[in-house]
């Protein structure tokens, strides 16, 4: 089933460069982890944004959980979550 | 270029099962056709929502303003416009 | 998969007590059949107000999706969806 | 009395991991306690959020933020109470 | 139990004057009723505004639903409910 | 006079246990100084909310503005004031 | 005692240019009234807004209430009221 | 001065095509009169909205009004207006 | 031309009570400043808020920024700013 | 292509003067960098505001993107970016 997911990150004030660099390469693990075994879908970078618009593709609302609880910066997004389903107007067969 | 498009439909109270199915069938329509012609790439509806949330290629966004006042509920729909770009995270090589 | 959805209807002021004892009747006969066959698991009132707080147990968005739509005032109602999973803090086994 | 509570879990910044560890601890031994104790009836995670909803039973308003203000996590939570009543069209008998 | 409840009117625009009278001398006949009969304890009109602020003791939320619904204006108003409860600070015994 | 407040806390995160007894322990003695010379005339705690809702009875805004201020709490505070007059369908004499 | 008000005006979409100024005639009459009696200090308009910010000095909630509903669009205006009083920086003697 | 004008244009559900037309063919010989006249600077569409962001360039808060007050759809649209000056890091001489 | 704005203090938390009165003084001083040579023409506090209204009669919206940005507490409040005009219905000649 | 974007500052409450100075520095040195080249067309201060709104002509919003997220000050903006295209009303043959 799929998710549009939409991260803001708020990056806290008092970390300093190193820090942030620290959670920046391990937030890029993590995402891309899951972009390569397939459930992230698409990342795209909203543009003059510190956020991103995706699409997961996962077997329950527990395994987006999951997936998002993992990411480091996740304590520090504003995030909204979208349940999608097959719109009767869309002409490909598959949503991805 | 791509967009990410939120559109909420209002239908206005006033219009009787007619008009609806008119304006829908003529909706349908003018999606399907960019849907063909590959610049409305994505189509989805949220669950729960008369709102969908698409993702369109174009080349300006004044190709994309023609495309959304193009379609028949265009004055009934609240319309939220995000302009995308490749996240430096994204595996992808290409954003779609 | 369980959905926490939040219905705020909002009746246009051009119905007469007629149609809208009509549409009430037919809204009462959609949920009550989807609480029968199990998938409209609660169906709470907000106290005070023309709102209701719905837990539906469905296989997927899409299904979420038509029972929702079905409802004959499913364009009249401002509609909040939210997908659940199960909290680490839970006693209970199963989530309902 | 049935109460539907929606918590929102704001994390300060400055709290390091152990910290953070000794409230959720601590914050999971309060809930499990009104949960066997019968009035935190249920308790679901909001899919891709730090948050809750719950369905709380209660004699009471006072009993219920008695309850609520017991939480290690209180202070640092947006909290949105709504307060149920039985629905016209619930075919359940009780409200749980 | 006690509810604050903030309810601000919105009269219909095609509404004329004499059915704008006939709800307002039916409106006040009800909320009389209740004040009458105890539940509606206060009743204040917010300076400037179409709105009122009350405080009505009830038993229950069903009660409270029961008496805010049978307002002929109920349909036409944006109503806040507040759960009020004992505040530790407060030197009267009772709440009213 | 009449006010209707509404009083939300935010304590700030980097205070310790011992600075916020402090503060609660001069807030209280504040709140009922003001109680036992009658301004203060209800104090209510919102269920579920650190925030209280009270109604004033005082000579002048000044008045108001004087005794809000003096809440030790008063710049950690979301703070919403409603004048308050006669509802022309309030049955009671006076307004409290 | 001093009040700001600010008042948005929301003219029907289904009224005709006559409607409208017969309506803008009467408000006229009211809000000048107020202004010579001395109530009604300030009238200024918010540029580009079909809104306006008024200063009325009146001797208590009910009076601000009285001549604001008096208003023929009373019932077409989102309207903001804020009570005033004397700020410790100006060296104003009084007020206005 | 420089003014920032933000119109977003909502067009009653209940005018027919010959009414739309007959306002956009008005409402554009005004717009095109001030931009003419060196007012109005510049007008740009907001990609996928029926709204204009807008850059005026007049003597008076009190012209910028009249300009926007002379504008046929001017009761139907919502309205942002900010006041512009010289950014201390604007390396042009002059705003426009 | 006159300005109507209104302030809102926000004190950040980690100010100890001398910071805060040493900012107090000098933005008194500053808005006094301003208040004698008459740009600054009313000072209002709003009643129990830590906030005031202001109407400013400067040159150009230039003038205006150099003021607001002078004050001390400047980064540290919501400002909100509205450009005034002559209304219509206003019996004083001049708008101060 | 043409966009319009608000940045709304917020400088972090523990920075010194010392690094505000610093920051601001760097924050001019970049915006003068694009503006000489010709991608930042207009930079306006808003009035009373810490804000700006600022036109920029790019080649893509990946283009947008880099010089905004080059801007040192990125981190504490609240940003809206607006993408803009041609009016049927403007008379101007170009859009800047």
């Amino acid at each position: 089933m799929l998710y549009c997911v939409e991260m803001e990150v708020n990056i806290p004030e008092t970390w300093d460069e190193e820090k942030i660099k620290d959670y920046i390469t391990r937030e890029q693990a993590t995402s891309q982890k899951y972009q390569k075994s397939g459930e992230w879908v698409y990342l795209w970078r909203v543009a003059g944004q510190y956020s991103n618009i995706s699409i997961l593709n996962v077997e329950s609302p527990d395994e987006l959980h999951k997936i998002l609880t993992e990411l480091p910066l996740f304590p520090y997004m504003d995030i909204t979550v979208k349940s999608l389903c097959k719109h009767p107007n869309a002409i490909r067969e598959s949503m991805i």
